[in-house]
């Protein structure tokens, strides 16, 4: 596995492998890495792709009073857990490459990035989106792996993917779990243990909910309050938001009807975490 | 010279060239062709680069107050002069096609886009960076090539192809002008003849500003007096913006140092023209 820090060595790598017929799988992460990014390189190195991840903490998405000084990092412990997955290229661009002085260009993608969290964190998905832009520049992927944890991102990417005409696939894969149900998330190391525990509230509520529309229930209201009810028992827990969404749209929806998505997100003492699932109605 | 309309079909076509080994050219239009386009789809032809042009007038990039409707189409005339050029695609999209129901995804390019044109037509860089964005997505040019007449434009889609880390190199090339100077612009076709004459002062003045310059003239008040002294002379003028900038971050300049880009748009009669000239210091 390679290790490459410059955008321009990026850039002419990919360029070298698509001359050469090849295709390439592209994971974009902010490192720190756990089983739910593994599991997209292993996605991404499926069909004899070049797979190129990139690890980079992107300013652009913080917010000023957010966590970007203390998002966690260790470069070495995720280069050896890469390297493991087969991983090519590692790409370790520096914020100063990103974002040289003058820089000035934006991408935004409107309706999918006004709610949910992009209500909560205002500028965030601007950032994402712009940076995934230029990642996806860089590295020229004909498949870009997603996580659905984070779903209103995946489908700001899927969307501006579309609506920019960009030559990339851009697959969403199922969030990975602790076995007790949490959601893998980097910032699940800002958790002490009380909150460790609080935490589990958000995916027990989600599956409250999924249980009642199992058992019949169809109108969003009472799906949200069974939800809410458990995620909000904990003291240590206040919730962001938490909506039934089209899974497309990211739309509220009224009633189930086909498929729907239930968005959570908390703060667990001072983390703020996110989780879904799919809803199936009839 | 095939006449593509698909979007699908134009990305086809570009990756089974790129595939082959090919490079390309790309100089994107708005139609109603005159010597301007066709010197950049020349220089664009030159090094054995397949050649492609698109023709669309992009509703994004005209307020609602703007002439969208009346611009000049003639897309017969246009593909006998594309044919006679040697261009290899006439990519001709609808505006279904560019912008289908739920498109929601936009560029922004932010200094750059703020003063000149970008202050007399707000939107309008936005929708010129997302259009061409959209198109460099489709053509997959190594090369694009764009006219110094909208020069603003042309550091607008530099700054963003920088910024994007696009991997194309986008090319000013000069204006071209009648025999008495105008700058050739497919507007020009709605000129009177009375019009047509007082057009003239654009450049009249422009010329002016660069004779004082020539003299010894350094301060960016007087060479601006002298120009707006000329260009507003003929009451069928009325002065939009005329300014002294740096050629590269287009911000104004108080003294002529090294090079600068003096620029003017005006109103003749109810059409808006406009022009730039280099103007070099010591």
């Amino acid at each position: 596995m390679e290790i490459i820090s410059d955008s321009g060595a990026m850039q002419e790598q990919a360029r070298a492998w698509r001359t050469e017929g090849r295709t390439i799988a592209f994971v974009p992460t902010m490192g720190y890495f756990h089983q739910g990014h593994l599991s997209l390189m292993r996605y991404g190195r499926e069909q004899g792709r070049r797979l190129v991840v990139s690890l980079f903490v992107n300013p652009a998405q913080f917010g000023p009073s957010e966590d970007l000084d203390r998002y966690p990092r260790d470069l070495e412990r995720d280069a050896g857990l890469a390297a493991a997955e087969g991983v090519d290229v590692l790409f370790t661009p520096t914020a100063g490459d990103m974002y040289p002085s003058g820089y000035q260009t934006y991408v935004e993608v409107g309706e999918l990035s006004r709610g949910l969290c992009g209500a909560s964190r205002p500028g965030h998905f601007r950032g994402v989106a712009t940076v995934v832009l230029k990642l996806f520049n860089l590295a020229a992927p004909d498949v870009a792996v997603f996580g659905e944890k984070d779903y209103q991102q995946l489908r700001v990417i899927q969307q501006m993917a579309a609506d920019l005409n960009l030559p990339v696939r851009v697959v969403g894969r199922p969030i990975v779990r602790e076995p007790d149900g949490l959601a893998l998330s980097s910032r699940n190391t800002y958790l002490s243990i009380e909150e460790r525990r609080a935490a589990l509230s958000l995916i027990q509520g989600l599956n409250a909910a999924a249980a009642r529309a199992a058992g019949g229930e169809r109108r969003a209201e009472a799906l949200l309050g069974a939800a809410r009810a458990v995620i909000t028992a904990s003291p240590l827990v206040r919730l962001d938001y938490l909506e039934l969404a089209d899974p497309d749209t990211l739309k509220p929806v009224e009633r189930l009807q086909g498929a729907a998505r239930l968005l959570t997100a908390a703060w667990v003492g001072a983390t703020r975490l996110i989780d879904n699932i799919l809803i199936e109605g009839d």
